[in-house]
């Protein structure tokens, strides 16, 4: 026996587990099934690789998003063949509009038993595509530990996007040469000198601007230099209504999301002259309405581009500050200011918000997908202690629970709340018994409308008059009521419900006084 | 003011439940949001649409599978962008390899705003190809009728397939020309005499022979054919592992299943010289492994196909018969055969087996994704009373929930009972809430054996030794321990927990003399 080989040959999945921990990529939310034994196996042989059982694939993604939004490096999401890829599709879908680094492995039968079109078999790359930014089938395990390397590398490009591999089973099994090295990040676009000039002097052209900042801006030292830009120049300075990651809080620079609705978004625009935007798009309506506009930035005004999301937003923001003249001046800064409300006072998402905001700890983490019971929690956490605030950025729902699953295990030391509607935490509620699990630091706080409450809205919004039964009962979740409480329990989740201002606050305080998973669900 | 126009004016939303309403499609199973909400208003307007709102889309597609198996004719599933038909997509999977005729229904942007590309804009058609045998995006409201009777009518094509219908804003809300009538189902390919003779001579040449019928074969008099064929012949009479729908039991011909495992498929096919193929395929292993093989036809064998499953198999079954002279014989029939057992047993799948198959009423369904638990119950039923009985036709676990919603709903006064392993059952649980809210008669029993209980055994099958600690907690469920009852609650159902076989007869016997939706939580 070669006893050399005995030591050092890998197959194709150690391969590419070796080659994913030497490029940092430590993390692995997992749901595999049999055409993932040997990445399985791997996790075991190979030294560094923590798995992460989800036990649902929305839960995978949407936790793999949370991960590489907080990180801005990808964890592995782990996936059983097409149906595996399609459950998690939703999640990538918010991912790819978040610019999520984010790496699928997804295991597909051996490469010589595709013929055979057995029952698991179907279209893994068209499944893929839609919402992709890179896709590579390896062809044989010698190519897989490359193919790997290149799927960090393109995961990171322009920020972050999402890159699938496609892992047969044989590839995993047979022999490879061993890991890969990652080849370099391609580089983001550097914005130019003469585009930064341009918009330094747009900027003091004494124009009524707005200032819309996504992406890398809403964070860290581009954001300091995005408000240090603002207050130079007097612009107005927002954000989209759902952000990826945003910085807010006191200490802070403050920022003014735009409203959901077309015509809100139309009003704070009014007379707006200058749209400045940095990692941005032009503001659009989240769905058409009959006779409602969908483009929404106002007729004769101008429109700049200093950074597309993929480009080099930080950079450009530092040039930008410094041909202001303004890169070392203090930008502005949200103050603390959090009140309590009177604990008599009636329960509703703005005595609600004053609550979480008054006990919100420092560097928090907020997943929120609240919806229409989340403009008291938004309104009141903007000068609660600093924190970020991870947002639904595709419109699809069932991401908040995961996401903030994700954003746990990628911070471990941080707070997470969870503030979520009871119809979309419907979608992924797995995502408790991964906390548990884990032993993760999420307090969720459902707010049980026991409707699809946004839809009522929406109902009335399309012009079709009031619900009729059938249409009623297609936006009611009552009959049956959910238990949420029951449910946590269910999955070893501790958990609690409030009925009033008073309970909520106790337990909300509680909660936020100790480590561990908890659900509190709210009756509102 | 138009009188006439007042009257009679639909938009395109109610030309196309009108069409669907006549065109005998009369069941929702539903999941809208904003993009829906002129489909969701005309379930009002137009009479004869019963919604049936899913609490995640799998549950959408999964019930429509249920119903469509059960039926064989579509209910329409309405969701929600690409997103949300990116959450139907696995079950889509399960139905395309079924054969059952579906109908989806996808809201997208209004035409002018998809150039906008708002958060929830996606590659629809991209996400359906891979599942869909047909695909329509309707261009404007006045062509949403016909195309809605063009996708009923090839949603039934070939005994079944999906159609998918993208159904844009605008042109649910515009005004239409009124609804449509269905084009002729495409006819199924007739069988030619040539083909029977052939097959009627190669049955009598005394060769040994299997016949491995599949989809329509599976039932009713197409059934009694196949007995009576294999009968006279002397021939073998299978089916696949997984049918779409077969009935079982006593009175009805009796049909050995092909093993899951290929060894096992191997062993039952050693020295078979001959395979007769009626709807089915040939057989293959559900997933590769290292050394073993993956084509299972014996080498020399011979194989003839009597029919593929889009052809017209009733038909094609019904002149073999006649070829044979056994068109009016008596076909083979199984007998009513059920044990309790001692009721201090042990609990284990055989004796719960045992337990479901005596308590059985007339005419049930069974809903089968008890995977390594499933032997028993399967074993002990075959000689039950006489019963439809539905399986993962694709390996996409998730489905056994929703696809016994979907069959009580389309055959109310039949009891359902799903057996379900824990696993999989987590995929689409929110099933149980649209069970207590139609108030369904179905029975879920869950078998907790607290892991991925099929992987344990994969992982050992693809040779790469015991589990280590990584690969355990990728493959095990407790830490924490699912508490189903809980779960079950937590939406509306009743539930109890069985851990010793009495428990389980008592709760079980229960529950088949009661109406409604109930959960029985086994300890296995």
């Amino acid at each position: 026996m070669d006893m050399k080989a005995e030591t050092t040959v890998m197959n194709g999945a150690e391969s590419l587990v070796q080659t994913l921990v030497d490029a940092g990529i430590d993390t692995c939310f997992s749901n595999p099934g049999t055409s993932e034994m040997h990445f399985v196996a791997a996790t075991d042989k190979i030294a560094g690789m923590r798995p992460i059982l989800c036990l649902f694939e929305g839960v995978v993604t949407g936790a793999a998003d949370g991960y590489g939004r907080m990180l801005r490096k990808p964890a592995a999401s782990l996936l059983h063949l097409g149906p595996g890829l399609a459950n998690g599709l939703a999640n990538l879908h918010n991912a790819r509009r978040a610019g999520t680094p984010m790496l699928n492995i997804v295991g597909d039968h051996a490469t010589y038993h595709s013929q055979y079109d057995a029952p698991l078999n179907s279209d893994i790359v068209g499944f893929a595509q839609p919402v992709s930014a890179w896709i590579q089938r390896s062809a044989n395990a010698e190519e897989v530990a490359g193919d790997a390397a290149r799927a960090v590398s393109e995961s990171l490009a322009g920020g972050g996007q999402i890159a699938t591999l496609i892992l047969p089973a044989d590839t995993a099994w047979n022999e490879s040469d061993g890991p890969a090295s990652m080849p370099p990040v391609p580089e983001r676009v550097t914005v130019s000198g003469a585009r930064v000039d341009a918009v330094a002097a747009a900027l003091m052209n004494g124009k009524k601007t707005v200032i819309l900042i996504s992406a890398d801006a809403l964070y860290g030292e581009a954001l300091n230099n995005a408000g240090r830009i603002a207050q130079a120049s007097g612009a107005r300075l927002m954000c989209p209504t759902h952000p990826s990651r945003r910085q807010r809080g006191a200490g802070i620079v403050p920022i003014e999301p735009l409203p959901y609705f077309a015509e809100g978004i139309v009003a704070e625009l009014e007379r707006v002259e200058q749209l400045v935007l940095i990692g941005a798009k032009s503001p659009v309506s989240f769905f058409a309405y009959p006779g409602k506009p969908s483009w929404l930035t106002p007729e004769g005004c101008d429109t700049l581009t200093l950074a597309e999301r993929e480009e080099d937003i930080e950079h450009a923001l530092s040039d930008l500050a410094d041909a202001l003249g303004v890169g070392l001046a203090t930008p502005p800064r949200a103050e603390l200011q959090t009140t309590l409300p009177a604990l008599s006072d009636k329960l509703d998402q703005f005595t609600l918000g004053q609550v979480i905001a008054h006990y919100l700890p420092e560097n928090a983490i907020i997943s929120d997908e609240s919806n229409t019971s989340g403009i008291g929690p938004a309104l009141s956490t903007l000068t609660a202690a600093p924190h970020d605030f991870l947002a639904v950025t595709g419109g699809s729902i069932g991401r908040g629970l995961p996401v903030a699953t994700g954003a746990a295990v990628a911070c471990p030391d941080r707070k997470v709340v969870c503030l979520h509607g009871d119809g979309g935490a419907m979608y992924t509620m797995q995502s408790l018994w991964t906390q548990a699990r884990e032993e993760l630091d999420v307090t969720t706080v459902i707010f049980a409308s026991k409707s699809y409450a946004i839809l009522n809205i929406e109902y009335d919004r399309v012009g079709v008059g009031a619900p009729g039964p059938n249409a009623f009962s297609q936006l009611d979740l009552r009959n049956p009521e959910l238990d949420w409480v029951k449910i946590a329990h269910g999955m070893g989740v501790e958990a609690s419900c409030a009925t009033t201002l008073a309970e909520f606050s106790a337990q909300f305080e509680d909660a936020m006084n100790r480590k561990g998973p908890r659900l509190i669900e709210v009756l509102i």
